[in-house]
């Protein structure tokens, strides 16, 4: 029905992995895989510009319909020509649907299978979302790929809840499918099933007979052990088709990247990359080291000796620590910077060992010499935390 | 004494006011005047990269003492090379001494002949000023214009309180001097009087047979009314030098720019265009439009339309208006961008119609179409607002 100039092809496997290196066609950009998207939920990656996005060699960045509906509103990006010119961004774009965002995001919500109502978090008005409504804001905005909605569980719910959230996500599917009828976007299925391993295939499974022209894997890394969003990986990614983009919804730390690719994901997006950036958490290949550390007072090196990035070509580490410690809004750019060109660096290594036949080695090295620092991830604080910035600049 | 890499020459005079067009030799850069710096007094205008500064057309910036001897220390700049070498920035710098900001920022100040003690406004912490340490601290920081050490009196000060700080200021700029050892700094002093016109040419004339490179004229532009300030400009450079650079401190809306030019002032700063870029207060010919007012909702064409800067070229105000209702970080990049390249443009064309002999007309069209706004300026509400700020990102 839907004439899709969106495409995706396989160019390597990894033998001894799941991993696969492989292109992705939009109609804003050719996209190469596995990629790192960054977020820029209100129309902006925090803190820089279209052009600086782009010259850290990224061509796909993360937009949520949520947000753009409830601030600027979908009417005014309409008028103003639609999200790539209203945000002056010429490469791909992939729009949420608004699903995660009003379950984790908005108050007083009431789900129902029509669809959803909640409060603005931003001045308390009611919203109403349905599977139709997120198609035509989607459709308004204009992404290259576009995201069914879907209702996301908590992570520590029960699995009879797990499971109609579920079914109601498959229902919402096939009328978002059927709802589509703008050409040259794609739209792609979320598969839901929390940590049930039998929730999880029966959901690849059915949205697989619908046959979407990608797969999101949702609900996940939203407090969940760390191994068991690995697990539910392995069980979602098995049942999934071989040729489709594999997409895994927020999330974007270096390790978990890694994993990720090793178990079949090619796209990923987060806020953390951006987000710890603005706390001064700095990646270096060692893990992440917090710039506003005393160490870094005079230190003269950059925070990653021979790094590439404009701000490791340009500064020390002793004036990132001082701008930090100044509160100087250079310092949260700088740091964007940096982690940007960091995740993007780590895509390119991994598409690079993919293509040679070395990506099981580079991962056993990568994250031999790589600590990941504890980050506290349970729902309740992820979602305390989400309100709290949400106030002000959400992402 | 101190020969100097520094010199100023005068190319054009207006002849129906006191405006000059000239050349400010530093040793990092050849500075037409008039001139606009813009305030980096931490070591970094507020969101922009030196790059940044750069391309708009700005080869000087001013920066802190006060600030930097807080936050790093003037030892952690010494170590990274200096200030230039910290903040990345090869074009010229003039540092103020920390007078004016010990004066308005900082609690329990003594001051006596000696120097001035008083509190930290970051931490609490006791520290020390005199004319000696302020020029050591100077050329620790190594820019290409230091500042005598002044006491700045209130606006509303009696004329017996303001002539005693005019006469200490005299004291401390001949202490300045002796003090002074460093080759290819220029040296300026700094005259006061408050708004009493005997006093200022008291000032002008003893400061001016001392034999500075370069005269300040201080202490203005903190609460007293308009008229007053405009007078006190006319009083005290009809007692300085021809031929020496005169720098107008504090003063930068661009209307008091012209007012000031015309009464043959040289050099200008303020923080007022960056704050209010903040603010969202966006200049434009006719006078400052506030970018999240609703009329900006939905408009596709840029602020100031014709407008040759980076935001103007490529974002609506529209975007710019949802920028600033989100809090997204990158609006009040955008709109310093746009007022510093409004105010460097406005310096372009007040220097081309000095050279060409048409300042005098250029100035009745300006200020014709130009609507300035109200903004509070009582020192009571300036010291509150530089209090409040401070904890976090003074200027």
């Amino acid at each position: 029905m839907i004439s899709s100039s969106n495409s995706f092809h396989i160019i390597h496997t990894c033998p001894e992995t799941k991993a696969r290196a492989g292109e992705l066609l939009t109609p804003h950009a050719t996209v190469p895989t596995p990629v790192f998207m960054p977020v820029g939920s209100q129309g902006a990656v925090k803190t820089l510009t279209p052009q600086e996005v782009n010259s850290l060699g990224i061509n796909m960045v993360l937009a949520n319909t949520y947000h753009l509906y409830l601030r600027p509103g979908i009417g005014v990006i309409e008028k103003l020509g639609g999200l790539h010119n209203f945000m002056g961004w010429d490469g791909a774009i992939l729009t949420d649907s608004g699903g995660y965002q009003v379950f984790s995001l908005a108050p007083l919500r009431k789900v129902n299978d029509e669809g959803v109502t909640f409060r603005s978090h931003i001045d308390g008005s009611q919203h109403n979302f349905t599977p139709e409504l997120a198609i035509r804001y989607q459709e308004s905005l204009g992404a290259d790929i576009i995201m069914a909605l879907d209702e996301c569980p908590a992570h520590d719910d029960s699995p009879d809840r797990v499971k109609k959230a579920m079914e109601r996500t498959h229902r919402w599917a096939e009328r978002c499918l059927k709802t589509q009828k703008r050409h040259g976007q794609a739209l792609y299925a979320i598969v839901q099933g929390g940590v049930f391993p039998e929730l999880r295939r029966q959901s690849a499974e059915y949205l697989t007979s619908l046959d979407f022209p990608g797969y999101a894997i949702g609900g996940l890394s939203i407090g969940e052990p760390k191994k068991i969003t690995l697990a539910m990986i392995d069980e979602t990614v098995a049942f999934l088709p071989e040729a489709k983009p594999r997409y895994l919804m927020g999330v974007g730390s270096p390790e978990d990247i890694v994993e990720a690719v090793a178990r079949g994901c090619d796209i990923f997006d987060s806020a953390l990359p951006t987000r710890v950036a603005r706390n001064g958490a700095l990646f270096t290949w060692q893990g992440r080291k917090n710039i506003t550390n005393a160490a870094y007072t005079d230190m003269e090196q950059p925070i990653v000796a021979g790094c590439s990035c404009y701000t490791c070509r340009n500064f020390s580490a002793a004036y990132l620590n001082h701008l930090f410690n100044a509160g100087e809004l250079l310092a949260y750019r700088l740091a964007t910077i940096h982690n940007l060109s960091f995740i993007t660096e780590l895509m390119v290594k991994i598409r690079s060992a993919i293509s040679d036949g070395a990506f099981h080695a580079f991962k056993k090295d990568f994250l031999a010499g790589y600590k990941p620092t504890d980050e506290p991830t349970r729902l309740s604080q992820k979602r305390k935390w989400l309100e709290k910035r949400s106030l002000n600049q959400a992402d």
